[in-house]
């Protein structure tokens, strides 16, 4: 691996295009000729078309689906479901941030899997102390703690200004999924 | 061409991820089975990693580099350079707006272009106007106009938060290019 200096990116607001940011920088990063891993902390985030693009792009560009699908209020069970899911989706994403097998790795909604209390902040703050120094790391999701800020190099909120749905007009193909 | 209600999405901001994001939408669409297009209106702005991955998706995926590179303080030759190619850009653009070949046409930059005062607004706000009622339209940049917004269905803006180059680390490859 060349000499890099290995970033720590988030995405985070109440806007889109947080995940999609950062698929667009796994791509590029894929253009370049780098490794990309994407791990997936809530599941239902990545949709039928990116699945898709992930697998004409080949073994280069990996898609894990991991965690479970959101649920509000969900009761004991469930959450008991959803931190042994979150789990091991941490677990796969410690293994693999230290394996140096990747040049970029996206965290994708692993802020919101905070929030949502299935993992516990000083896990992700390991997990960026033991980051290789030339991997990239992108995480994704709303309300990233100040903790993460403070270890990160580029943070950007997306900010919703305007969105479709206040008009009425529902889920479009190739766009929302 | 299924009934479908196009979008008119926004990405402005000062922050990352405008024509990430964008990018990310194309990659989306593209695995949807659309045929997605992209014309660049500030020179520079695509970047070697990304021309890549579209070369490797073939002919439902397409990127028009147009425009001129952004300079600082152009001259009046420069502006005039500047002003030919970004007509350039706007001509093509309407032509593959109106001939209902796309399902998705990223107009990156366009805010941007209209900043810099080399298209006009009402360029744009006719170019929005003529849209097939199925074709998604993504407009990136910086300042979008609020005429635009008005226009638009989904707006977000990306805000920079905290950003490498203020900590002294140059640009890397596979984030910037």
């Amino acid at each position: 691996m060349e000499n890099r200096h290995g970033l720590i990116l988030v995405n985070t607001g109440n806007g889109k295009g947080k995940t999609t940011a950062a698929l667009g920088l796994g791509l590029r990063a894929w253009g370049q000729g780098f490794k990309v891993l994407i791990i997936q902390f809530i599941k239902g985030s990545w949709k039928y078309g990116e699945l898709k693009t992930a697998e004409a792009l080949g073994p280069n560009f990996v898609m894990r689906q991991m965690g479970e699908g959101f649920v509000r209020n969900a009761n004991e069970d469930a959450m008991a479901d959803h931190r042994h899911a979150a789990e091991e989706a941490l677990a796969m994403a410690r293994k693999e941030i230290v394996s140096n097998q990747w040049d970029m790795i996206i965290l994708d909604e692993i802020n919101y899997a905070v929030k949502f209390g299935v993992i516990s902040l000083e896990a992700v703050l390991e997990l960026l102390e033991d980051k290789p120094s030339a991997l990239h790391l992108v995480l994704t999701g709303r309300d990233v703690r100040p903790e993460i800020i403070d270890k990160a190099d580029l943070v950007t909120e997306m900010k919703e200004i305007k969105h479709p749905y206040k008009k009425g007009i529902k889920a479009q193909k190739g766009i929302e999924f």
